[in-house]
């Protein structure tokens, strides 16, 4: 593409740095900040700015945080006798959003994946081993990624913490609500058969959600 | 969706305001600035909030530039005797991507459309009619989109231009080049047959291009 104006050909790319966004895509957005008012773009690149600036991470959790320590590791109305061992951030926000779950978190960072050179020492493995010490956490619930480098995970975590007295359970995996039999892969099939519960709680699960 | 963080909240909301972009794909560009290294999201947003303080429209043609004139006016080795008459910006680069035009631009800002209450006061037409009385234009290329509305606007525009010596032609619509001849609507193949071209110039467009 060719830009008469400089202002314009910048911006269209650094919007195109962003993921899955192709110079086309860049063009419109650049547009519609055309069209919006001076002001109104002033905020808009305001709040990105001052996010990258500002964010930290939790010195507990490992979570974004606005602060030393993030909004949910500071809220005495949670549990803090439970914590939810996640990957990344963006698990912390697709279990907040369930509303479901008023435990803690731990963010790993990532998984184990020898292939991509990514061993213990790069997730917060030994933090997680701290505050299982430390702070009277009676339950980790583990919920990783269903693939092996998953499993892995969740295998190491277990042995690291053997000797401590803490619960440690994974979330249910099954065939998703209107998710369809046939189409359901032989393992989750296999393995929702296999874990299988009372009519009772699914009843109660149900009613729940 | 839940954040724990006001600042990731907000860069969220903001990104969502942009056309096509829901909450999920904003906060995979947040994740994406968050990877990024600070001085990477400065430039970035320092890019848009620059093109949004920054940007003018030409005084002649009503393009975006950088300054007074644009880029395209301002260039000497343009022919200035040919102006290509668009709609938007977005034509003007379109247009200019295909770096077969050396002649200039006059970007109406719309087409007339009575329905959303476009009237000829609401468009650049005064400026494009001035232009061609005092600046020595030959030709004046009606580049408007194919529709009731655009056939109007170039059939009012050759009214209004009509006492000056000016001459005025449409871009060619035709079959596009890879397109299937069953898959053409009816108007666009009769046009184009009606319309035809002996085969030199057929070979000569072709090579070209």
């Amino acid at each position: 593409m060719i830009f008469s104006s400089k202002l314009i050909e910048d911006a269209v790319q650094e919007f195109s740095k962003l993921p899955g966004i192709g110079k086309k895509t860049a063009l419109r957005m650049v547009l519609q900040l055309l069209k919006m008012q001076r002001e109104e773009v002033e905020i808009f690149t305001g709040a990105l700015a001052r996010m990258r600036q500002e964010i930290r991470f939790c010195n507990t959790c490992h979570n974004v945080s606005d602060g030393e320590t993030c909004a949910i590791c500071a809220n005495p109305g949670r549990d803090h006798s439970q914590v939810c061992v996640v990957e990344n951030i963006r698990d912390v926000i697709a279990i907040e959003s369930t509303r479901q779950y008023s435990g803690l978190y731990h963010v790993l960072g990532g998984i184990l994946s020898p292939i991509d050179g990514i061993g213990p020492d790069q997730l917060y493995i030994e933090t997680l081993h701290n505050r299982v010490k430390e702070n009277g956490v009676e339950e980790l619930i583990m919920a990783l990624s269903p693939t092996i480098e998953g499993d892995t995970t969740v295998y190491y975590i277990a042995r690291q913490l053997k000797d401590l007295p803490v619960r440690i359970t994974t979330i249910a995996r099954g065939i998703a609500f209107g998710g369809e039999l046939e189409y359901a892969d032989e393992m989750t099939l296999a393995r929702s058969i296999a874990k299988r519960l009372p009519i009772e709680n699914y009843v109660t699960v149900h009613n729940k959600v």
